[in-house]
């Protein structure tokens, strides 16, 4: 049965859908984080959660649909944070520190955020709810929020004038690169995981180059 | 048959050799730049190219082989541009935005590259030949470049000291993303297609980024 079908859909109470949805998501992201992959079954999906793996197909369509549901709720906090940074009193400046930081830290928090954002962002699917979906729930939050803080930089003399999407490219980029590259970094820099320190390192790095390239000179 | 089972390897004269498996390549490179996919199969690439699609098997084992091929070959190119860039007599700085223009042009050139590295190097993969193959001809002579223009900055006081790997990471996805981010380039921004004028700007911005964070304050 596929979500949407809503007349034939048994009557539950909201919290057990709740609590049975976010069992099976919590199940796929623990799976797909222990394995830095996106392989796993519906049945394995069943065994992690104690749910019945046919729970999948009633909530999330299949398994895409789960993956996409699985980046919704991630994208949702991460939206919630950037609009708080927005609002807060405080320099253009330190807020791109933290948002960079805050690119980064998700990326580390969702091992499997990165290889599932460039599946399912894929070009051949360009027309498809997935690209359309998470246009809306991740990467237009993420436009929003360095627009507001490009603008507030600019303004308070702190920026030079600089086009937003140009930022946004190369930022993301940069922050996602660290976990896309781990087999380069295996190959050529002998790097076998990313630690603690390796990220901090990172974020310094990254929030230091691109505040340099926004400062008026 | 396959490549390296010499024994049984019919005597050709090496022209011949250089050439069908250049033009099956070409054609793998053409059919996946028109389609902004890696798909074709080895009949369309017999098709494209007017060759036999044993050859395939022949030359290369299977498509992977092929695809690894056309990587190297690419790259082969990209290492002796970056060999004589090194020699030339001309300030760190200047180098660097050489460099960094002729990556953002490489993936121009060849609009499947991007994906091809990302499918090739895929953390799954880590301990197949296509991984330490991509490391020893694509990634390895980049990061030399890097670390001897950097020296070179270091040394002339142009650029701070800079941790070469830090460095890698960042500019590669930064320059990689544009071309990874299509889709939400057209979703988020509706950008159709990367213009020459887009292009120029990108190189422009992630130029000007990068050498404002390795620059002496």
């Amino acid at each position: 049965m596929k979500p949407g079908t809503t007349r034939s859909r048994p009557a539950r109470p909201a919290e057990e859908d709740v609590s049975s949805r976010d069992q099976l998501m919590n199940a796929a992201a623990s799976l797909m984080s222990e394995r830095q992959s996106l392989d796993f079954s519906l049945s394995e999906i069943a065994q992690r959660s104690g749910l019945n793996s046919a729970l999948v197909k009633y909530y999330f369509g299949n398994k895409d649909g789960l993956l996409l549901a699985l980046v919704e709720r991630d994208a949702a906090q991460a939206s919630r944070d950037m609009e708080h940074l927005i609002g807060l009193e405080m320099q253009a400046t330190q807020k791109l520190r933290l948002h960079i930081a805050a690119i980064i830290n998700n990326f580390h928090r969702h091992p499997y955020l990165s290889r599932l954002l460039h599946v399912l962002l894929d070009d051949r699917l360009e027309d498809t709810k997935s690209v359309r979906e998470i246009a809306r729930f991740f990467v237009k939050p993420v436009v929003r929020c360095q627009r507001e803080i490009l603008r507030q930089g600019i303004a308070s003399g702190e920026f030079k004038p600089t086009d937003p999407m140009l930022l946004y490219v190369s930022l993301l980029g940069a922050c996602d690169h660290l976990f896309n590259a781990r087999s380069s970094l295996r190959a050529a820099f002998g790097v076998q995981e990313i630690t603690e320190e390796l990220r901090a390192e990172y974020i310094a790095h990254v929030t230091d180059t691109f505040i340099a390239g926004l400062r008026r000179r």
